[in-house]
């Protein structure tokens, strides 16, 4: 097993969180980095693109969260085997990525333009992107995205949808994915009583 | 083999065209649906999320075009067989398409409005992802993103670079790739000459 050492913030959710919980939930040992958002200039200071999570592998910098949950997932065994699975996998953790890049310039708005941003997503971003997600959802067997049984497609799709249901987010009704996509509702309750969401909290 | 029909733009470019050429390279039989830019709304009247590439896999229809990109690239043979070379080629694919994405809106703009994003692309967004990904080329031995041959991510980075080469952007010097990552610009040459992008043309 190759030396790890992961960095991101230190809060339980965002594009970190799957890896974290998925490397934890198999016991396999790595550098847990976490920093506050207030330290984000200095913690990211050896990093080109300033841009976290970062794992790196026997020193090695490798960016890009989809990428690092893929490869996780499959040290973790929460990746399918199938290429046709893999590719459900994928697709749910791109759709739920295009959604977060949407949401995080949002982060950096004050007073009236990031409520109008806000207003604008949950108009045309979220309904649409989340009834994309829950047809994916049943196409896929109902109860997981890929492979029925819980993969990092999982994980990373729960993280946003808990976090849209949290209330966390200003100017998004907390209500907005049981309104759009009632199924993802249910789909975070079965993932936060799953036994590798548990274990890898 | 399932059945594969492709839709995408008729042009030799963008986020579709890495797919078809491996497509075309391996001698995979797929329906090549092509439309032009004025019948978009139409051509995409059957998709939820109206975007493109669409990959239908017998009758199941498939989006985002590194999930695609990676299950086509297994097909054809274009892509890595262990984790970590999978890891750096999935990692480079994402971060062409983290630029791409940050040029698309730029197609809608007009004018002064359209000016100043581009020029704002070659200031702050091209000089640091073009390094990037010129560094991780070198970390990967020079010629190839991975895996020492060529992949996915070798098809997908050629055509966003290509692209900024060809001088098809309005407001992007021809030279913003040689003025900072020259080994890029080899990188286009050793592509462009490679038996499988010739016969995947």
């Amino acid at each position: 097993m190759p030396k790890l050492r992961f960095h991101y913030f230190d809060f339980p959710g965002g594009r970190g969180e799957p890896a974290r919980i998925a490397l934890r939930f198999a016991n396999i040992d790595f550098e847990d980095i976490r920093f506050p958002a207030e330290t984000f200039v200095e913690s990211t200071a050896g990093f080109m693109l300033k841009q976290v999570p970062v794992l790196e592998i026997d020193g090695q910098q490798i960016t890009q969260s989809n990428a690092i949950n893929r490869y996780v997932g499959k040290l973790a065994g929460l990746y399918p085997k199938t290429d046709f699975e893999q590719l459900l996998c994928d697709e749910t953790m791109d759709i739920v990525e295009d959604i977060t890049t949407k949401i995080v310039p949002t982060f950096f708005m004050q007073g009236e333009q990031k409520k109008s941003a806000r207003e604008d997503l949950c108009q045309n971003i979220f309904p649409k992107y989340l009834k994309f997600l829950e047809q994916k959802l049943t196409a896929a067997g109902g109860e997981y995205f890929a492979d029925k049984r819980l993969t990092m497609a999982d994980l990373k799709t729960m993280m946003l949808t808990a976090h849209l249901c949290s209330g966390a987010l200003d100017h998004v009704p907390k209500d907005i994915v049981s309104q759009y996509a009632p199924l993802l509702v249910e789909h975070i309750t079965r993932v936060s009583q799953h036994p590798v969401y548990i274990k890898g909290q």
